[in-house]
């Protein structure tokens, strides 16, 4: 048949590209990135640029993966037994050795109950995916990491924002959380340890909560990819651990922890130790089936990795955060107009700005936009994470490095500083 | 305030869990797994069994990577230039690398013109979800390979089959499918060379197909997974070399011709040379957001393997697979009542069964349940990729099974086949 005839036969046009993308492709994007890429960041010519701003602990060099790690990637491509197509959830072994990992008292994780992901990432998107329906709403941290609005957002589902307590170590406030609860709220996002705020919860304080969890039947997507990134006196504890009475899918990956955060190795651990959600596990191991799960080769190092790297290592890391977050938190102390939050675990720290001490600047990201023009230092502005009037610093960046950028932070605040205003308005 | 009180005032029940996954969830399924997971598939005893049914090239151990593919890995990751958080599309070196490799007379690429994905299977789960919005249809072949279905089932994209022509080394039927185009078809995909057929299309017949998308402003999903991966005697030709009015969103990958399944890099070529679709590009872009990318040591790693792999590498694949090709084909040839169809590249063969003559077997999944059953060699049932009436063999199983499954196949045909139902039906 001829094209001509067909075409009258077939109910399309054929006059102009009418080429649309998905409202799922439009509703899609990152926070962080729109409003970065609006700021003016001019660095000051005279003076080195310090980034303080981004949440990868590679990138200055400082903070390397263990030997072992490496060893075990050059092993398991070496083997030519991790080239082939794995289950989409995973392999055995790899899944087995990350419930070995994660399993504590009252939280019996086993193989079966891992689906590895391409990082947290990969895992937040399954669970929310998972969990919530177009129109329905997730509970959501803010301060809070911008991937959750983000994966939300473009599925249609809505996002509902409860505070954290600045003023109590960034506890939840359950009133308002609760405030904040209907009949079409699918699921709750609890990060701990946190970004933004370096947070690490309390046992009692995770017990609230969950309780809160379990009375409202809300099951909960905990963001765990800082777990056991505490400083030296703190102690982590799994919300799973906590409470079994709810289903918690624990987000986890060696993105942080193991300072790996390119290798894109994640996972979703279910705690479900009384089954009594199977439909959820088989909607989970459903969603992995997209893309097939994370790099064989990466699986087949992860036994390895995940058993073998020396506590040393990690312990390392955390205690030259707890210090770098130490030598910030006294500098920022000292600056007027600032009110830095100690963090406890984690590579971040917030900072309130007392906005009304510096008439120069209406809100805190022309503050921090001003801050690169001058001193050529760049915090992330806190309405990155829904929190306007803070700023948020990231504590793995060189000792040096962040010795200077907090001494030219200290200067930029006595040079903006106004007593005068600050008088009127305390 | 009392949660108790807090109840009272929140719009939510307490009294049960009414925990329903997404609409997503339960409607992500993978056909072959389901059709295969349904099967009797006991093997006889009696006889080893031999699985010519899984695409994973790895599996039998007798097709490897290059060595330089291993040691770029191994570079990669001793470098430690690749640990740390990348561009969610994917690094600027490797996206070039891919673009070089990818690029033809006519179809100019470069790096901003690619996105790095997890496997080919991340690149169409990103091109389907970008152009079509639920209520949206997108054809696809038949046969043709299942994810298309997977992914556009799971985001409530309906899918319409247009026929391919096994007496024409598959070519499309490209009357039926106008015939099935209306104002909602947001995509076509077209895979070649083919998983299941392992057709490769004559240049003029991509002039044909793509020459049609033209006319009707039919956005081009191009599944080329298998590139290059053509016999001896057969010249890949890409979409975008042939056609540079539409836009063609070519998907590849690692996969196939490295033959390392596992690692799940994939990419999108997008070509839109004329910038004509600015707003898909960048529904592309976002979408990557969702997991980052790719691993980073195999992106470190993606420009020695695509530049260093030896032609020798490429060339003893193809030749083998033709080889095997030609093997199973002359012994097919010799089985009453089926009918293979010759293939050209990629690494299947699809064998038509003649029902009638094997009155045992009301269908292929009885006849192929059986063939297992009673000679332990597994071909996959061709329903599968919706094609009934016909199974799909793998070719790259190692020779000596290749050749005792031919010969245990030949010997069911004969036990099963019968004259005089034939003679009657024909
Ligand atoms: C709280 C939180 N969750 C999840 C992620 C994502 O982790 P990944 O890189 O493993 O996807 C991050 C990364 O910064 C994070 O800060
Ligand atoms: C036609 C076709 N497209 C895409 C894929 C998926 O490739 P990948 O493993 O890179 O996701 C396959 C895998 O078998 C295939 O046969």
């Amino acid at each position: 048949m001829d094209a001509k005839i067909l075409k009258k036969k077939c109910s399309r046009s054929t006059d102009s590209w009418n080429l649309e993308v998905s409202t799922i492709a439009k509703n899609t994007f990152n926070p962080i990135r729109a409003l970065v890429d609006q700021m003016k960041l001019t660095p000051n010519p005279e003076k080195s640029m310090i980034a303080l701003s981004i949440g990868d602990p590679t990138v200055f060099g400082n903070l390397k993966p263990a030997d072992n790690v490496v060893q075990a990637i050059v092993d398991s491509v070496k083997s030519e037994k991790w080239n082939g197509y794995l289950p989409s959830i995973g392999a055995e072994s790899a899944r087995d050795a990350v419930a070995q990992y994660a399993r504590r008292e009252n939280a019996p994780l086993t193989a079966k109950d891992v689906i590895l992901t391409s990082g947290a990432s990969g895992a937040l998107d399954i669970c929310i995916t998972a969990l919530a329906n177009p129109g329905d709403n997730i509970l959501v941290p803010k301060p809070g990491f911008s991937l959750y609005k983000t994966l939300a957002d473009s599925l249609g589902i809505q996002v509902r924002h409860y505070n954290l307590l600045p003023d109590k170590g960034w506890e939840v406030d359950t009133n308002h959380l609760i405030s904040l609860l209907d009949e079409r709220t699918a699921a709750i996002v609890l990060c701990n340890p946190s970004n933004p705020c370096g947070s690490v919860y309390s046992k009692k304080h995770l017990e609230t909560v969950l309780g809160v969890c379990e009375e409202f039947k809300l099951p909960v997507i905990a963001d765990e990819i800082y777990a056991d990134f505490t400083f030296p006196d703190q102690t982590f504890h799994s919300m799973a651990s906590v409470n079994q009475n709810i289903p918690i899918l624990s987000c986890g990956g060696l993105t942080k922890r193991w300072l790996i955060p390119g290798w894109r190795m994640g996972w979703i651990c279910i705690n479900d130790t009384q089954n009594k959600f199977p439909e959820l596990r088989k909607g989970l191991v459903a969603l992995s089936q997209r893309i097939l799960g994370p790099n064989s080769v990466t699986q087949g190092a992860l036994e390895c990795i995940l058993m073998n790297t020396p506590q040393e290592f990690y312990d390392s890391t955390c205690q030259t955060v707890a210090r770098h977050a130490k030598i910030l938190y006294d500098i920022f102390l000292e600056c007027p107009g600032l009110k830095p939050v100690m963090p406890q675990g984690a590579m971040y720290m917030m900072v309130g700005i007392n906005l009304s001490s510096f008439p120069d600047y209406k809100n805190e990201v022309e503050f921090t936009e001003n801050l690169v023009t001058e001193q050529s230092v760049f915090c992330l502005p806190a309405s990155c994470f829904q929190y306007p009037g803070y700023f948020r610093v990231v504590l793995t960046v060189p000792e040096n490095k962040l010795l200077e950028a907090g001494n030219r932070i200290r200067q930029f605040c006595y040079d903006h500083f106004s007593k005068e205003r600050n008088g009127k308005s305390s």
